[in-house]
């Protein structure tokens, strides 16, 4: 295991150390327990909106913390869900009178654990809403999951809802925004290589020098199938007709389309894959008006991609388009 | 050889027309012979910035042309030099009447070809002024260079420069802000892992499993030292002792830290060497006053990072400030 740490077991610590000292001008870093914070939270008045999960997919979800997007993320260990003391007082933290809203990836330990922390908050008066991201079409059930696992998209719906929050809407109307962004978002992923969890110490799985596998979870839960490497526009179209069906996406749509890299694949890559699902959106009358393409959802140093498409309508075009300053994304301010 | 491509001798091609199209808002890619210029170039009575130099350092240089960074940018083949061509064109192309500056990192290639294009554009009327920069302390000489090599502070001179030339200064003027950053950066970086260019199809050079190189170029020229890997803390100690004792940079000095990834190497690992090196900053007196940190200039995916320091005064922390609107950096537009 080659890796920039010191002890396997300070790595989310001293990462976050780091980056509190690097963002000290955005967000604040609770330590016990551990929770990053927006440097102005509570705001009065404004919906709170949370996220949390494992570690291991940085810039997700402390690094969309801040003006326009998270109040508050809850950072668990390494692929391990936060717990739910975590999710409360960070729920506590942001709280600004107007309630929290929950944005939560589908997985059972970090649904457990924030419906734990949502109760715990309501009976100490703060209302709760919840929405749970399950966007990733590959499979239907999964090691770490009942129903579909949540991926790319919950990049889009913090961005979305945040800026909904923002713009001072109630936690009934911010909830709408997240849902609609969950109903209207679909993503698929893909692997080149594994990844190495520095408490492990070894890869997550095995994948020989000549394969891929198609659908995979960020934590590198098995996918749809392994095969042999194909060419980048292969691996596009195996991925985008997949999502395409599934909404499904209609001609005339408006899309955001979002080409994600696992961490451990070089930019000009994903651009590669961007190209390929450009034209395909193209040939399936899809208009992408807006694109993201970069790490944003990682799995530590895998190499591979996923793409996320998410229809827009003019409310998520302006949401979209709001400003934003966290240390993963930041524009307009 | 396991990427995100189709052809190998596709790749820059293929992914520019992908990046052209995700950013179709704020640049334009002309394909021959090809640059990538901001989507509203020339600007009349604004001084032109370009840079280029090999692919396979993404964001580096083309995902900084934009406004308020680069107005042009020349990829050469993956690791290889743009041509001459590519500079004159570009450089004839965002020629508002006010000149043009080449930022050229100090790669013999990279120096030889701009030389003939801004000799070249000198006989077509264009008044051209050159800054190379040379900012890693690591060794004297490499493998294709004589002096330093140009690493991470050419991402800072380029957001500099970019924003002087915004503010409509004159050429004079622009480049020796340009020649100010060069004379007050230093960088150093480190590599765990090699990396694979796409043509050739194997390791840029081996590095055995327990290894690490200490001093690496970002083509992976040999550095100072060959050493089992190391704890995070001890790495930064390693880069940053020399980064500081060149300048030297001096109790009081307020700085810029960019911690730059190489690639492969996951964001919460640069926070934890973000975290060491602000410690060491502060026990030598600097003062940080601006961070960067993330995959800013990268040698495909090899793992590891760079370190850079920037003494900062009030022009450059302004210049700094200002808004900046590219597909890799972006902030108050």
């Amino acid at each position: 295991m080659k890796k920039l740490i010191n002890r396997a077991d300070d790595v989310v610590r001293e990462s976050l150390e780091g980056f509190a000292a690097a963002h000290a001008g955005m967000v604040r870093v609770n330590f016990d327990p551990i929770y990053v914070a927006r440097i102005d939270a509570p705001v009065r008045g404004k919906v709170g909106v949370i996220s949390g999960g494992g570690s291991g997919h940085e810039p997700l979800h402390c690094g969309y913390v801040g003006m326009g997007m998270l109040d508050a993320a809850c950072p668990g260990a390494i692929f391990t869900s936060p717990t739910p003391d975590q999710m409360l007082e960070a729920s506590k933290a942001v709280d600004g009178g107007a309630g929290v809203l929950h944005i939560i990836k589908n997985y059972t330990g970090d649904l457990m654990n924030f419906e734990m922390a949502a109760e715990l908050a309501r009976s100490e008066g703060i209302e709760i809403d919840t929405v749970i991201i399950d966007d990733d079409v590959a499979v239907t059930n999964s090691l770490y999951t009942a129903g579909r696992r949540g991926v790319g998209l919950t990049v889009l719906a913090e961005k979305i809802t945040g800026a909904a929050a923002e713009e001072r809407r109630s936690l009934k109307e911010v909830g709408d925004i997240c849902r609609q962004v969950k109903d209207w978002g679909r993503s698929m992923g893909m692997a080149l290589t594994s990844c190495t969890a520095p408490h492990i110490g070894h890869a997550m799985f095995e994948l020989p020098d000549d394969e891929m596998e198609i659908g995979i979870g960020i934590h590198g839960e098995p996918g749809r199938k392994r095969m042999p490497v194909q060419p980048a526009d292969e691996i596009t179209d195996m991925l985008m007709e997949p999502i395409i069906s599934d909404l499904p996406y209609r001609r005339g749509d408006e899309v955001l389309l979002f080409v994600n890299g696992m961490g451990g694949t070089p930019l000009s890559e994903l651009y590669i894959v961007y190209r390929r699902a450009a034209e395909i959106a193209a040939q399936h009358g899809l208009k992408v008006v807006r694109s993201l393409v970069g790490p944003y959802i990682t799995s530590l140093e895998m190499a591979g991609c996923s793409i996320t498409l998410l229809k827009m309508d003019e409310t998520l075009l302006k949401l979209w388009d709001a400003p934003i300053k966290t240390p993963g994304l930041r524009w307009g301010i």
